[in-house]
């Protein structure tokens, strides 16, 4: 191989993911020189402090001139107006691609801003932490994990192989589907889970103040496990449920269906229909660890020490 | 000290539970003898194979004669059968307690059967894992989790503090409190969270076969974390519900009520009700973590290889 993969990979945005790409892409050598743009100055600080980018410019625009693939790390409603920021400085050839969780807005928002003589492929790493920011990423997140890229009709062949190809390299697998497809599956695997776990940890939170503390006691009886995704950041997922509204009430409609069924069997003590739904949710969990998307370990190896720090 | 905490200990039950019990009495000393019996033969004879038992009588009744202190380590719903068969067994001054998830139940079922001569004094350790049976448990499990001990009124305070010594010997703190308001924290922190996270994985499975798969493969995207709780024991799971019905109905409401809340949110799209709603959950998870009940590495610390092995 003749030098990286990217020339110059230019990424807007340096939170979670955005950093996380830039780490990936530096460690693995996959482009010549890593741009890392921010508009809040204090995270433009910190990633140089942090060493993951080569050159830290203030606007998305400076980064993207002469960029070859710019990857658009921001909360999906911001994704239009970084489009047209970007749009007068892309050069010819040049693909722009975006980590959103949600691909159908994001098309719509960005694709009109995007000149003829550059390519908007747009793509979703299903990778994350519940940290937030510039300090939260690392460079193996993206490992055996998926990236769905989501090319619009027509879509230029060669971007999309190139775009495949830098995901690949930090350790990916690449899906191709269509937007509104991805946004379907997203809903019921990604934004309902997310909306319940902010909701019952609400939930906990609106009780009386001396039950909100034994919640927080007692909270390894399974409540701490919602906790988690219920700490992601809340910007990201204002957004996710503002744009992908439809799906994710089509999903949750499914979902309180089936909960309305369930507190039906509860209060009418019907003790066989809940064994026989408590028996076959088991298998998804096993097939989920068979396709190396999970680990086996009892309480995902979780290990916790008196102090609050990891063990 | 003069000899180990508790004479003869019966375990009635060798699930994850039953056997966490035996194995962490063994490892520290708690109990001069530590006799387990299970109904299941099966069970019985990799209890003997495992060897943390001293005994493995065929019947309850056998593992209850003579016992210092008798933990029955049965599903819910069994609780009563079981006090039944060992109250003929039981020696003057003799402590029978359990574990169960569910308290006000499991104290009608059993004090009905429990002779004058001795003592009910029932418990629950709040902790476990997804896994069930003799192989499952580990001497472990109970170092830091909270065992809630639910004396009856009237209730002899020797053997309450007799009981709480060997929980606080397997490194359990614990907290005294009602049956009744047991049943309501664990509504919320336990049976709530297990429901839903139960009926999420249901609905996934309802989905069109092609849309199953993948659910399965972008599990990632949170829904995994769901997963693991419910694919926790189905019997266990079928009489909590079955026998804690009121306070999860009630608990459940609420739930339902806040979901309402948020689907209108989402609805109308009003991103400042969600962004505020999705920021006040943050803090829940900081003391939960602060309390020493959960880690603080991302991502629960979960490591995740190829082949599905615990990393």
């Amino acid at each position: 191989m003749s030098g990286p993969l990217v020339g110059r990979l230019a990424i807007i945005g340096a939170g979670l993911i955005g950093s996380s790409v830039a780490r990936a892409a530096k460690e693995k050598g996959l482009a010549g020189t890593v741009v890392v743009s921010d508009r809040d100055a204090a995270v433009r600080a910190r990633v140089l402090e942090l060493g993951f980018a080569d050159e830290v410019p203030e606007t998305g625009a400076q980064a993207a001139e002469g960029a070859d693939i710019i990857v658009v790390c921001v909360p999906v409603g911001a994704s239009g107006a970084v489009a047209a920021e970007i749009a007068p400085a892309l050069k010819p050839g040049a693909i722009v691609s975006d980590v959103g969780s949600v691909k159908g807005a994001v098309v719509e928002q960005m694709a009109p801003h995007i000149p003829a003589h550059a390519h908007l492929v747009p793509a979703h790493p299903v990778a994350g932490t519940e940290f937030s920011g510039p300090d939260a990423g690392f460079a193996t997140l993206f490992e055996n994990r998926w990236c769905i890229v989501t090319p619009t009709e027509g879509a230029d062949s060669e971007a999309v192989a190139k775009l495949e190809g830098l995901w690949r390299g930090m350790g990916a697998n690449v899906e191709t589907m269509s937007p509104q497809h991805h946004d379907l599956v997203l809903a019921i695997t990604s934004h309902v889970p997310h909306l319940i776990a902010y909701n019952i940890v609400g939930t906990a939170e609106h009780l009386e103040h001396t039950l909100t503390s034994e919640v927080i006691k007692f909270s390894a009886g399974g409540f701490r496990d919602f906790t988690r995704i219920a700490a992601s950041d809340p910007t990201m997922w204002r957004d996710v449920f503002l744009y992908n509204r439809e799906a994710v009430l089509e999903m949750l409609g499914r979902f309180t269906e089936d909960l309305s069924a369930l507190q039906r069997a509860i209060r009418y003590g019907d003790g066989d229909a809940l064994f026989e739904h408590f028996t076959r949710t088991r298998a998804i969990r096993r097939s989920i660890i068979e396709q190396g998307q999970e680990t086996a370990a009892p309480d995902f190896g979780r290990r916790v020490v008196k102090d609050g720090t990891a063990g």
